[in-house]
């Protein structure tokens, strides 16, 4: 950790500062410069945080040397973590595309559903039953109903399924009825959640809040590993920013960059990326090219009738040649696609 | 509400969504131009929220005329909403100070920080129990335990208190032990959460998330009210942008534009809003300026040894002076301390 | 153009603004809705801009249905432009690398710079000689004398050459020693400059401001095409967020949007757009999959003592192995390589 | 200057630095860490700029320990600089408003509004004529003719005159008829542009560009003083953001950073900050309140038909108003209005 002080401080401050680093047992380093006094604590500065050096009064700026979060980190861990939904495996060779229909609605639509995507090469069925909605007045989910018609569809048409859980007290019943937990952009710092996930085994697919920088998801992602749960995967679904003319922008630079900064894999989400139908297949192209290790999309029979999210929503034939389409980028990338 | 199909839409697109229209009970209006087909629709547009023109096939925009919130907004109701937190009425004349610590750290600390902030002029007692952190390895807050120690400093010195609320699990123990919930950035689109909030009568301080817009804010507003609790007050505590400088922006267009779209009291929270502590103060005294009914601000006894947030947590003798500038401000905005 | 009233609007607000639609030619359109009036103008829109309907007290929202811009789009014409940047064809069947330092130093790093790009497949030499740098402090480039070093190497090489145009005065010169004027994205909105370049036949490589929407890129190569250069070629290089990993964050959504609203060639800058030598690679696969035309790309013969950019360049055999991957995506995307 | 290694970096590698480092005539400091290698420099880091060690292959990351800008900075000048333009002291006790039409239309127009401004207490006279527009089919003003109109009304009223200047080939013309050089937000990084400015006497308000931090602004800055012209004004203008229900978000929190950090004068504008005509007021008073030292606003004498910016224009009387409250907070900042 280097500190560096105000241009007024004095000797004295920096001696405060030098004896608190060495209480904790890290090694303290004396850098007077020309116009700044900086300090030097060598050793593992995680143990320095609780100081909070930042809060001295002569403190300018605090810089860490280490990122913040360490068993997600290739650092940690320089292999690639390979996380099984059901039987398939995310991380590893096959590039894995889960896809369905924004909402569980009934029971037709999610076979339909699982028929269409199946057939198409997708190897999980997503759903959702419990839908966090901007708007009081929009269609909240189906709730436990929506999470056995999910799971009775998956069952069916043999794809396992992954669906969102936005509160603890849901956990057990998402638990039960799927197999994997999504947990959506505005709970990606909803840390009582995440901590409760940490204690289950069951994988958990970790969105990017849509102000979150890697760096916080890298975070919110240890808090589900420092718990004891290592079946993360690193969602990319778009972040905000002051373009309008797609729902998100889609950060796709943070697929290559989480690759080389943690060992977990990273799938990407470019119907909420994007926000418009037409731009799914370009994007989910873009994704297996940079190095994602697959996609989550929304399908839906009839996107026209969907209850959410339906201009984002591919029909079952544009999901089928997308699926086409995306095997020859996949394979470009030295991948392979079942 | 207004849907404008796209160029090679032909009149059997226009009829099929026309007719949608007239089902609802809405009068629909064709509105042939000479480069693309607009369609109205004259009625409660809310009731054609759940046909998602948007996902129409031939559709290229939807433009709503009505704002999609009802309850909060000034058009429903346009006077001005007093929320009264324990006996301290805030969004009328006076202008109410709420301070404390970030966290409740222990008794000793928050009863200092109780008798600093009341002799200063702060009217409510601030204290967190229930910590959001980014990072899993930082304080997470003392808990249960926290809640008494704000509550009993807050009834020792006669002040209301209010605290955050993370979790539905939490609210029957923060009511019990506060006088006003709480939620925080990361928790305003937390919807189970506002759900149940709404269906409690004390009063909520809701905090607009970090990248959420003053839309994105009312709405989570409706969430509590559509409920059955009108007691909420909104705050302004800074969104994500590019600028590195501070900790966050302080968005204060928003608190004139909410007061003109709302009936809800507006407060400023300059202490996350900036993340300095040199910053604090001209930043309330900005709040006070362009129409905020109060603040809520960090102090801290001894800032150097806070858990958290010490960097922008104001020491006692600094927010005492900053309450007596303050006070000019606010009788330049016609207002009144106490 | 569709207006919508204020609530408190009356009959003769809106007869006024009647009578202003009907004064330029267009078609008025009288709808009064059930909390607000709502008024239409029928036909060309763009000749309502003069009357800034948004100026009138009584207007609440305009929201116009038809795009902003006109030449530019593919309403105007469906068809793909291609454009030529010495006998190289971009917006076609090839998909065109353009290479070479961010900084022309001197003559032996132009050269290498040419050979080592040339032999890797690259189609056009980029070089800059005016450097608009973030300090005073920084290289600012060599001016003329770089682009005499630039042309020269260029036609050593065999290779049609682009590099940076900043300043009205400094058009001439360009125009005599390159084949192609870049603008950069700190000049996106130097109309001026723009309106300049529309009066010349050699192409313009434009490059998105980092806070531009995509409509304001297109409105910029709007202002070059409306004076007569309709060889324009769009360059997406990343926009600015609230993300600090990268340098930017390179918006890919906008290759797909942008091809689909205009019929612009569009290329991707990867080394802007992220700052960081070892993205460059997977974002250029990712362009070249979302649907890119083309790139271009800082390649330094030693990065590690260029003058600027160093950081984000690729050292030639990094370059050579990206190229060789490159043209498996290119493939997949129905594209070649020469 | 600290320079972190990367995980794998040798002793080599950081011997390499180190006398790079020593080369240059600053003291290299050698840090081996428990995880990682950390070198640092002592003496004046700009001198190292040109070593540019973020390009080097070991190197992680490079942190500075000074500002990049040195002539506008406290550290270098810790009075506060005052700026006439005319008669007229920006930056000392006096807060002053600068006001006047977005652009020049005609001359009644401008006697008009100089009659207006003046007679509620502005102290200088703006208008464009030469306008940066987004839109090619939008008003691009008068140019030379509008220099002329604008200074005619301020010479008849008695008022010093800003107007902005877009090009150098307008300098010598602006500068002919104008008290000072208007640098807009768009043209913030045309350096070419401020280096010429900075050649000049006649002081400079440069506008902060909309995706600018605020070291960028003070680097910008710096780019004039550094040629010898030490009257810079520096203007908050709102800055580009998610938010979209003002045309910016107007970052009042850079007002007091800026003035911790630089010795320059700081005004605000919160017309364009906003973009709403109800909302200027408000804003003006926070600007005030938070230690802005005057004001530039937009005020036409008839909103309705103004050729560009009407919507955030105040009509006459509104700014007469706002004038009479403003006084009563800037009275509460210690300072005084004429």
């Amino acid at each position: 950790m280097i500190i560096i002080l105000k241009q007024n401080a004095s000797k004295e401050d920096a001696d405060n500062i030098l004896d608190e680093i060495e209480k904790t047992g890290l090694k303290p380093l004396f850098l007077p410069g020309v116009e700044r006094i900086v300090i030097g604590a060598i050793g593992d500065e995680r143990l320095l945080n609780e100081k909070q050096f930042e809060n001295f009064p002569q403190v300018d700026q605090v810089k860490p040397v280490l990122s913040p979060y360490k068993l997600v980190s290739r650092e940690f861990n320089n292999g690639n973590t390979i996380v099984k939904i059901g039987d398939v495996a995310i991380g590893g060779k096959e590039f894995v595309t889960i896809a369905g229909p924004c909402a569980v609605e009934n029971t037709l639509q999610m076979n339909r559903s699982a028929n269409v995507v199946k057939k198409a090469g997708a190897r999980i069925l997503r759903g959702g039953a419990f839908k966090p909605r901007t708007s009081p007045y929009s269609f909240q989910g189906l709730g436990l109903e929506g999470l056995k018609i999910l799971a009775a569809a998956a069952k069916e048409h043999g794809l396992p399924s992954v669906t969102e859980v936005v509160e603890v007290n849901d956990i057990d019943a998402v638990e039960q009825y799927s197999d994997a937990f999504q947990v959506g952009a505005r709970n990606m710092q909803n840390f009582r959640l995440l901590t409760e996930l940490g204690q289950r085994r069951k994988p958990v697919i970790l969105k990017r809040g849509f102000a979150a920088k890697v760096e916080d998801l890298l975070l919110a992602a240890e808090y589900i590993v420092a718990e004891g749960n290592p079946n993360v995967i690193l969602c990319e679904r778009g972040i905000r920013t002051f373009e309008t003319c797609t729902r998100n922008t889609l950060d796709l630079n943070a697929v290559p960059y989480l690759k080389t900064k943690s060992h977990l894999p990273v799938i990407v989400d470019p119907s909420h990326g994007t926000g418009l139908r037409d731009l799914v297949a370009p994007m989910a192209f873009a994704a297996a090219a940079c190095g994602a290790d697959g996609l989550i999309i929304e399908v839906h029979p009839d996107p026209k009738s969907a209850l959410s999210d339906g201009m984002q929503s591919l029909y079952p034939e544009q999901f089928a040649t997308m699926m086409q389409d995306l095997n020859k980028f996949v394979l470009a990338a030295n991948r392979t696609m079942l």
